[in-house]
């Protein structure tokens, strides 16, 4: 395994975290995920922009601290190295319902931290293949 | 102006030059500012993830080459560096309809190259203001 295929690991290690805490509406989890230096920003579903560390936190607290927040099930994660940072592409399966995201990391002191998430519904209506797109959808079946 | 300022300062100009692409309908510039060598992601509002060029640039060629591509303004971009990576969260007004995007850069060559870019809309009947959250959102006025 190369370094970058161990980091790429590593990666989805990390993203896993993040969804193993919303699952288990693991505050302290989500909150030791998330980077406490660099800027963090959060996107929920349908939301405008979170910035900065104080609003996403409460954000969390207050998702997973309603004791409502939906099971969320992880599906098809992808992760691609950036030197120090990456990014993880994934499905996110509520019931019938998929969302996409996008999850960003930065290695701070060889740890993956979370430094945004964006995650926003598939329309099933208006899913569109574009040419030479069918391969890499597949892919995510 | 430290390096770090300097760098954030081509990443806004990097993001600039996307939307300035998706105006003009300029594929060859759009193309272009996309990353040639690293892998690059896609999510268009309300689509599942494009993985790879090949469907990224192809969804662009057919978006650009439509000429009904919607005039796309952006608003309030922020600008976050990671090392040698970096992203930009930003609105995206649409005649009045508000879309959030997290676009995704890596520094090539003294160059900053796309390698993502996710666009969602923003459901104004479900926006939500969190607990500590009034002062960043406020910037977004």
């Amino acid at each position: 395994m190369t370094d970058r295929q161990a980091g790429a690991a590593a990666l989805l290690v990390a993203n896993e975290t993040f969804y193993r805490a919303f699952v288990a509406r693991d505050i302290a989890q989500m909150e030791s995920l998330w980077s406490a230096s660099a800027f963090v920003g959060c996107i929920h579903p349908g939301w405008s922009a979170l910035r900065g560390r104080e609003p996403v936190i409460a954000s969390w607290r207050s998702i997973l601290g309603s004791g409502q927040s939906p099971r969320v099930v992880c599906a098809n994660p992808t992760a691609h190295m950036l030197g120090d940072a990456g990014f993880v592409l994934c499905e996110e399966r509520v019931g019938p319902a998929v969302l996409i995201a996008t999850n960003v990391f930065s290695l701070e002191r060889g740890v993956w931290k979370m430094v945004h998430h964006h995650a926003a519904p598939v329309a099933q209506d208006t899913f569109v293949v574009v040419p030479g797109s069918e391969g890499e959808e597949s892919s995510l079946n």
